[in-house]
């Protein structure tokens, strides 16, 4: 298992917006092998942001590797850059590997 | 769904050491109500730190506020306090609440 993050921090009064341009697109993802869910997740509200994360689980680290270099990365990314008046500063990624797991 | 992170930053050599401490621990977790999956994250190696993350997911933020209360929590976190010399700082708490969801 492999978590792909990337962290936004939204301007105050700007996060219904941000998660509309989120929920109106079509991230092409549903076909993508590897593909296991996305979420977009809301974090803790600071004094000057709030956090949100976009939150991708894939099989493998290659998997999502592969999907950064596909056709269906770039339709997703297509006109991204069109929305930094919403956020501060840029977005940050960060990859996870699993070293362990507990499931009920 | 609800994403617990706790956030460590590990010095340089003790990664070992780390993840030791979360395989030979017991979380207590499985037999927890609203408990989807724990995952322990190897995140990006800096100069001088590598990054980990504790990664819970939960049905709500109410059923990982009812564990925090509970006695599962009390025995997971016994002890916890011993393994400071492993990271940098503290650990970072970060607690994050879906808004949108993908799946294939």
């Amino acid at each position: 298992m492999f978590v792909a993050m990337n962290r936004f921090k939204i301007a105050p009064g700007s996060e219904e917006a941000f998660e509309h341009v989120w929920k109106s697109r079509d991230s092409h993802l549903a076909e993508v092998p590897g593909f296991v869910e996305f979420n977009l997740l809301r974090g803790p509200m600071k004094d000057d942001h709030t956090l949100y994360a976009s939150h991708t689980i894939w099989r493998s680290r290659e998997d999502f590797e592969a999907w950064t270099r596909s056709e269906a990365f770039r339709k997703a990314h297509a006109g991204a850059g069109q929305n930094k008046p919403l956020y501060l500063g840029h977005p940050e990624f960060e990859g996870f590997e699993s070293v362990q797991t507990v499931r009920p």
